[in-house]
C-alpha cells in the first residue's frame, strides 16, 4: 500500500449529489490508480456507486446530510454523523489524506475548523479558490473564510497560498502579490501596508511582487493573490458575474439575426472552445488551508467532470509536502515578529 | 441666457488631450443648444478649438498641466493656475455649474475636495462610478476616494448614490443595496450590519434591497451598490479585467482558424455591437459626489465620443436637484442618529 493515497468524499454534498459525485469519483479512479475513497453516504446513496468504484473504495453508510442552506452554527450542533462530518472525521484520524466536499460551504469550514483544527502559528484558516486568467490560473485568498484580517494574519495567507499553489498548479516559484487599489507603497489602509513591510521584512524563499489590483488578476500578474476574506469574496464574485454577463451578450449578440447564427454556426468548435475556457468548472476545488488536514470544497453545482478536477486539487495537496513548507515558512514569520518587537519598530 | 448651463473644462487631462477633449466638447455642443463652455488650457492647446465650439465657449488660457502620475500632495501644493485647478475654481465662483476632466484621478479629487470643500452633513465624498449590467447601467460607489467607511459614511454613500442615479440614469426610483459577502442579516463586517440598520432606521423615501453579493451586480438587481472605497475599486478593477480577459479569449478563439475566421467575419456586425456594449466608454463618467459643486471625471483614456459621455453625466448634474434631495436625507439621517443615541441604542 506504500504510495496510497486515500481520499475522503462527502457523497451526499452538492447540487447534482449524490449522481454527479459518485461519478467524479468514478472518473478520478479511473484516472488515478494510486488512489482510493473512503464513501460517505446513505445507503441508498451509496447503491449507486459503480462496481468499477466501489472495487476502490470502502462504503460507509451514514444517516444525516448538511442541507445545502442550515447555518454554520447550526451544522455544528447538530451535524453529528452527517457524511460531511464523517468525511473530515476520516481525515482527523488519519484514515485518509484528504476530504473533498461540494456541500453547504460555510458549514464545511466551520466543521472542518472544529474536526481538524488550526495548524500551530496559524491564527485564522483561508479559503483559497482557483481563478481563470489570460496566463492559466491563479490562486487567490481569502475569499470568504473570515471577513476582516489584520497584517500578520495576511502574511499566513501569503504563506499558505504559495505552498498551495506550488503544490497543486506545478509552478517551481509562484510569484506572490497583496491586492490592494494601486502599486506604490503608500497606497492602501493600514494592515495591507503593513503586511507588505513584515512580508519583506522576514525575507521568505518566496517571489515576493508588492502590490497588485484588482485588473492585475486576469492579466495573470501574479500566481497568488492574498486579500482578507471580505474583499477576496466580492472580487471572486464580481468576475464570476462578469464574466456571466459578457457570456449573455455574446449569446445575444450570435442569436440576434440569421447572419449572426449562421457566423455563430461556423464559428461554433472555436465558441465551444472559448466556453471551456471560461467554465468555472476548469479550475474546480477551493481549498481551506491552515488546517492539520487538507478540506477540499467542489461547487455545489459541480458536474462529474468538474468535481473530478476538485478531486485532483485534493490528490496533488495529499501527495506533496506543502504543510512543512507552511510551517517552516511561518517559524521564519515569528522569528522576524519577534526581532521587530525586540527592536522596538512599532506594529502600525 | 435663462436655464443654460455653464461647463468648466479642463482641455489638458487625459491620455488623449487636448483632441480628444476638444472634439468631445464640441459634440456635445452639437448635442445641447442650451450648454456653453469654459475652456481651460494652454493658448496653443486652445488655438485647437474648432469654431463650432469656440462660438459657445469662452476660453481661459492657462500655464501649468496636472501630469498623469503627480501625487495627490503634489498636486495640490504645485496645481495652482493649473488648468485642472481653474477648471474647478470656475465652479466654486460659480461661473459654472460643473467641472469635467480625464486628468489625474488623484489630484482631481484632491483639488476638488479642497476647492470645492465637502457639504454640509457630509463626512466623506465618495466616487461613484457607471458599471454596466446586464439591465442597463447601475451606479457604484466608493470606488476609491477613501479606503474605509464606517457605518455612517455608508449611508451617506447610498444617500448621494441613489439622487445621483436619480438625477443623471433617469430612473424614477433608483433600488438600493449595500455589497457584501451575503445576503443575510448577520453576514459581513460591523460596519455593514450597522449601516443597514442605521439606513432602516431612518426610514427614507428610498426603495431598500438590503444586501447584494458581487455577482448581483452584473445581474443588475440593484441600481445603486453601496461599498467602501477599497472594495469599490478592487471591484470594479476585477469587472473590468474579467470583461477584458473575456474579450481576449473571444478575439483568440474567433482567429484560431479560417473556419472560426469566416464565422467570425459573418457575425461581424453582431460582434461589433457586443464590443460596443462592453465598451466602459459607453458609461463614462465617474463622479465625485458629496462636495459643493459638481466634479466629473473622465476615463483617462476616453476618445471624442467616451469624453461626450462624460459631458453628458455632467449636464445631467448640473440639471437636476439632486443637491437639495441629499441634503433633505442627509438631514433625516442626522435626525436618525440622535433619536438613536438619546434612546440608548449603542452604535455598533
Amino acid at each position: 500500500m506504500s504510495g496510497q493515497i486515500t481520499l475522503s468524499i462527502d457523497v451526499m454534498g452538492g447540487d447534482h449529489a449524490p449522481g454527479a459525485v459518485l461519478e467524479g469519483a468514478a472518473l478520478a479512479a479511473s484516472q488515478y490508480g494510486d488512489v482510493r475513497f473512503l464513501l460517505h453516504g446513505t445507503a441508498e446513496a451509496l447503491a449507486r456507486a459503480a462496481p468499477a468504484l466501489t472495487k476502490r473504495a470502502e462504503l460507509r453508510a451514514c444517516e444525516g446530510v448538511v442541507s445545502m442552506d442550515v447555518k454554520p452554527s447550526q451544522a455544528l450542533r447538530q451535524g453529528k454523523g452527517t457524511s460531511m462530518w464523517n468525511a473530515l472525521v476520516s481525515v482527523e484520524t488519519g484514515e485518509a489524506q484528504a476530504a473533498v466536499s461540494a456541500g453547504n460551504t460555510g458549514a464545511l469550514m466551520a466543521m472542518a475548523k472544529l474536526r481538524l483544527r488550526p495548524m500551530a502559528g496559524v491564527h485564522r484558516p483561508a479559503l483559497a479558490a482557483g481563478w481563470p486568467t489570460m496566463k492559466g490560473v491563479c490562486t487567490v485568498l481569502d475569499v470568504g473564510a473570515n471577513v476582516e484580517a489584520d497584517a500578520e494574519q495576511l502574511v499566513e495567507f501569503a504563506i499558505m497560498g504559495e505552498a498551495f499553489h506550488r503544490a497543486v498548479r506545478s509552478v517551481a516559484r509562484p510569484k506572490v502579490g497583496f491586492l490592494n487599489i494601486g502599486s506604490e507603497d503608500q497606497k492602501g489602509h493600514e494592515e495591507i501596508r503593513e503586511a507588505a513591510r513584515l512580508f519583506r521584512e522576514a525575507n521568505f524563499d518566496i517571489d515576493f511582487h508588492g502590490f497588485v489590483e484588482g485588473d492585475d488578476i486576469a492579466k495573470g500578474i501574479v500566481d497568488v493573490v492574498v486579500t482578507d476574506g471580505f474583499t477576496g469574496n466580492v472580487a471572486l464574485k464580481t468576475a464570476e458575474g462578469t464574466a456571466r454577463m459578457v457570456g449573455y451578450f455574446l449569446k445575444e449578440a450570435l442569436t440576434s439575426g440569421p447572419m449572426a447564427m449562421a457566423g455563430a454556426a461556423i464559428a461554433s468548435p472555436a465558441l465551444k472552445k472559448l466556453r471551456e475556457k471560461m467554465d468555472p468548472g476548469r479550475v474546480n476545488g477551493a481549498v481551506f488551508l491552515g488546517l492539520n488536514g487538507v478540506a477540499v470544497k467542489s461547487h455545489g453545482g459541480a458536474d462529474a467532470q468538474s468535481y473530478c478536477s476538485a478531486i485532483n486539487v485534493a490528490v496533488r495537496m495529499a501527495k506533496s509536502h506543502f504543510r512543512d513548507e507552511i510551517e517552516a515558512n511561518l517559524k521564519r514569520l515569528a522569528a522576524t515578529e519577534s526581532r521587530l518587537a525586540a527592536a522596538g519598530v512599532p506594529p502600525t
